[in-house]
């Protein structure tokens, strides 16, 4: 029956593509067999429950195949008709070019960016055995799932697959399966013109698992690897899987040609015969495939009941654990958050990564559902959490992640981590290293997931590391990401209210940026407000110029204004997107109307612009940094009160 | 002797750093053995020719190890007096806090970002054989020699060093010899807190040879490891030396507290008598220890001097090899180049990626030091050289290279091979996975090094793949990296001017962003002024209103500028950062002085503020994309000529 389900698929595929004229149809008739053993067997889900915390995860790492999960998602009962097929790759439809998490039920996570999904996977995985740890009892068992990922050629070759690889070996996630489509194509041609390597070496080498030769057309055979790589309890498990790519179209199987474009009407026909699918027809599901998951639909909800009944019972006896539950899948904060956070005392001179370091410290006592850590820099980014323990192979009550030297693979981990529910990731790293994360950044952006990121040594100002490790575009660079809330605290107490800011955020994530060096406490003629990005911290007696700035270039903003012998407004702006979104009214509130505007970045400052006006001046860096000590690069960049003092006065 | 040399190492190290007040002493200790090897014995370099083509380059992939390799630049006559090093990591010295390509005589590349270094080492392993397929002669061989690196764990667990293997192995780079100092200590505590995978076996899965256990403190041992490694002549060779960091130090050895911070006297004291160190001095270096290098100085002045007559025999007998050599060492451009590119015939509509695949061919042809490819793209990024053979192993004579599905290795190997000299690189991939390499991206920009960098598919307009795949940040994110010169070319025409320029420069990076998709030729009023970064397109009679865009949205422009029936100028801007540092008279020029100014681009659109003014109008993409055509995706952001008419008439 599998068998039939894997030719309905090959022929749904192939259909979907040649009707949008574009997508990927060699991967989805090559993994069909894989795909039929996964939906039609072996995991647990269920399509009208598609957000049931116990289900198992699938993750199609090799996201252009992205018709291969929806032909799937369709049988198996989820929110796809066939007319969705039929608009495959139009806009709006549920069945976007690249699986859209958020858009199309069952997409547990957007891939696409190669090599993601399979990090994603492990985030997953990650995230079932805290929960599992935390909730399960010796009574019930409420989480028990795994989790699967099928990857490509091109996930293989990235560089964030095999760090992800290697901390899911170090921590021996025995509950995550990743299945290896090796097709020996990519859109180049075949693989052995740039990928020679040996896969199952390499995983054996991360301490994986590794099935390797397995027939990817066998049914059985894959069924086979699957309950083997069940067996194994202390190790993630790789299963190579050799297939064909299109496989059965008579002339572009095993080409280059079969993987991005439609396969054409005459190959469509061939592949079609060559399966014993009706050639007259499209979209063709038989009845009898759809009464098989008609009929697998049942007994997946009825697994889906029992589990429910377990959980009902396991509430009934663990209130504390079910309420500790609920806030953490819907991010509650207790109330009191942000008096306790007020309450903190922290010492002035402060650098804001210190401040922060204390303010999170306390946050994690009061939301237990808060893990993360750095990319080796602990130490530096101060977001080790001394009171709780690590995160470490069979050891995941822990809430501190040793996440290595892998900022890609932190941030697409934390993505798969959050993505899970259940628990909430933060990441750390040197500002300047925010650009080895980006492509996850912009993922947690794009699926509006809540994680944040504790960005420090946030300019010019770390000193002696040099331009390698002063960020420079950086700030800018990330302000440009759409919903990314990027916040640059002045002072201890806005860093305060930035972490509060993130925490309270629900819909994507945060980026807190940092500084290494000490910033003194800020006298406010008005309370800090973050909620609109940017406020008044020295009002100015009818002021005729303006001060903007954010982070640690607010104090110096300060210092200005009192060299100025003419009424100066400083403006603190620690959220400028934010700012600029309260519209034309707040801002001339804020900065005045007629008032020269002064914007101060020890940064590229291309985006103070919009802030500017006609009237202005700017201070920022638009060149890489150099290496010296903070105070003297800073000097060097023209960040000294007196001189900018002079050049307003000579604008003026 | 070598072990003395390294001795004085030690203790010149750990002065200096302890002087400087901050730094990284434990790797320069613990690796010293290994740097008196290859620098007291192994290597070929001169000092007082630190260009020498032939010599063998040495990465320090490890970066902030810095004060390691000044010590043995400083040792072996290199232009780093004893002075400089009292003067590590102050502002303007030659001893910066990471290794400066550019500013320190010897340093070969700038290091710090992990595992970049290590790919760069692999682009100058490439360019060795590139070269030596090129000019050898079967009687004069004048390209030969090695290139070293040396990382540590933080440089293993980096993606980017996986891509860069699994590439090099690939390759069967043989003339690369890595070292690898396994101390096993990271900032973050022990590396077994997070990275337990076997590195041998990793390097053998990539078809590495590995030597493992070799005692890094013992240089009988290291001596023994690289000779086995040039033994080897189909694989490159990782060394794996186990290594204490801050070997010898009395209670920090082994320990991450003597990772990035002075030893402290007590410490440095007992350091320097567990070595025989005169306690009492100071950047200590023995007569016997300089009488050593001035010995060895001769020895390799006198190699270098026997290439010299080698090389001049080798020009005398091929003088066309020779101007080959000169051209590509030198950048050289032929003068018709212009003319060339002038005459290449492209139809019209075109996608500019298709007319940049065109010139480039053509360009290739002329130019014939100018070599490239894409991570596994070539077929839409049109960056295959028809014409030519592919590197593959074992046949660098080709021009075409497959990066393989690894951006972030392709970027930071094009660096080493333009570091290296002799070859020019190009890579490609499509404009959203700029992401993927832009830690690359930035060093280039840093190391002042002429990559070339074809973009494609840059907008929303490319459609179907959806918002994983369009570009929406990317363009003005490259934008705000210094010295990266970014062109947005608007038609076929406008694409010629933006290759010839990108040719031309020689101090920087340059990015090409092209479209997938077709678009018009455009009649133009005046010649395209490439050189000032914008120019005018249709002049307009005393215009009242300016379209300023780059790229598609200029025949966009063209078309909303019909539609209004107030003069309007149309005014492209394929390099926008360019045009802005044309000075406010030349902007005033273009844009006219009370215009209203309205701005186009299919992207974030921040950085035009800075052109716009007090009277504007901007048209830009502010959130992620969509999965449909590229029509209907653009129409839905508002891209459409009477939309945009009917706003800029509203705003009137």
């Amino acid at each position: 029956m599998l068998n039939k389900v894997a030719d309905i698929v090959r022929g749904l595929s192939a259909d979907t593509v040649e009707q949008a004229g574009s997508g990927h149809p060699g991967m989805a008739i090559g993994c069909a067999d894989i795909g039929a053993a996964l939906y039609g067997e072996i995991m647990n889900y269920d399509p009208t429950q598609p957000n049931w915390p116990n289900r198992d995860r699938f993750i199609l790492s090799a996201g252009h195949g992205s018709v291969w999960l929806y032909s799937f998602l369709h049988l198996s009962g989820y929110d796809v008709s066939l007319e969705d097929l039929k608009r495959f790759r139009q806009l709006h439809s549920k069945t976007p070019g690249h699986p859209e998490y958020g858009h199309t039920s069952g997409v547990e996570t957007t891939t696409g960016p190669l090599g993601q999904g399979f990090a994603n996977a492990v985030g997953m995985a990650i995230s079932e055995k805290m929960l599992a740890e935390r909730y399960n009892t010796k009574e019930y068992e409420i989480i028990d799932h795994y989790t699967y990922t099928l990857l490509g050629d091109g996930c293989m070759m990235e560089g964030v697959t095999s760090e992800a690889a290697s901390l899911a070996g170090h921590l021996g996630l025995d509950k995550l399966i990743a299945i290896y489509d090796s097709n020996d194509i990519s859109i180049g041609g075949n693989v052995d013109i740039t990928f020679t390597e040996s896969v199952p070496d390499r995983f054996k080498a991360y301490d994986w698992h590794v099935i390797d030769e397995v027939d990817g057309h066998d049914i059985a055979s894959i069924k086979e690897a699957i309950a083997e790589a069940k067996e194994v309890t202390d190790k993630p498990t790789l299963i190579i899987a050799n297939t064909h790519i299109a496989y059965g179209a008579p002339t572009k199987q095993d080409s280059n040609s079969a993987h991005g474009a439609p396969l054409g009407k005459e190959e469509l026909t061939g592949l079609k015969e060559n399966f014993g699918l009706p050639t007259d027809k499209e979209f063709y599901v038989s009845n009898e495939v759809r009464e098989f998951f008609a009929t697998r639909q049942e007994k997946l909800q009825k697994i889906r009941q029992d589990w429910e009944d377990r959980f009902t019972k396991w509430a009934k006896a663990n209130p504390e654990l079910k309420t500790q539950w609920d806030q953490a899948h819907n991010l509650e904060l207790p109330n009191d958050l942000e008096r306790v956070v007020a309450d903190i005392e922290l010492d002035t001179p402060l650098a804001t990564r210190k401040a922060s370091g204390s303010i999170l410290r306390k946050i994690a006592d009061q939301v237990p559902y808060l893990v993360g850590g750095s990319a080796d820099l602990a130490p530096s980014n101060k977001t080790y959490l001394d009171k709780y323990e690590e995160i470490q192979k069979e050891s995941f009550s822990g809430r501190n992640f040793r996440f290595g030297v892998r900022e890609h693979a932190m941030g697409a981990i934390a993505n798969g981590i959050s993505l899970h529910g259940g628990v909430r990731p933060f990441t750390a790293t040197f500002l300047v290293f925010s650009d080895y994360m980006r492509p996850a950044i912009r993922m947690a952006a794009l699926m509006k997931q809540p994680s944040i990121y504790v960005f420090t040594h946030d300019s010019i100002y770390i000193g002696e590391d040099g331009p390698t490790h002063q960020p420079v575009e950086h700030v800018e660079s990330l302000r440009l990401i759409p919903n990314l809330e990027v916040i640059r605290p002045a002072d201890e107490e806005e860093t305060k209210a930035a972490w509060l800011e993130a925490m309270k955020r629900q819909d994507g994530p945060t980026a807190l940026i940092l500084t290494r060096q000490n910033l003194p406490h800020l006298k406010k003629d008005k309370k800090i407000n973050m909620d609109k990005g940017g406020y008044v911290v020295q009002e100015g007696n009818d002021p005729q110029v303006v001060l903007m700035a954010s982070g640690s270039e607010v104090s110096l903003a300060v210092e200005v204004a009192e060299k100025l012998d003419v009424e100066t407004r400083v403006v603190s702006i620690p959220d400028r997107n934010k700012f600029i979104a309260q519209g034309q009214d707040y801002i001339k509130e804020v900065l005045g109307e007629d008032t020269f505007r002064v914007a101060l970045e020890a940064g590229v400052g291309q985006g103070w612009y919009q802030l500017l006006g006609d009237k202005h001046h700017l201070v920022s860096v638009e060149d890489f940094g150099a290496s010296g000590s903070g105070e003297k690069v800073g000097k060097y960049f023209g960040f000294v009160a007196e001189e900018i003092t002079e050049q307003i006065i000579n604008r003026l």
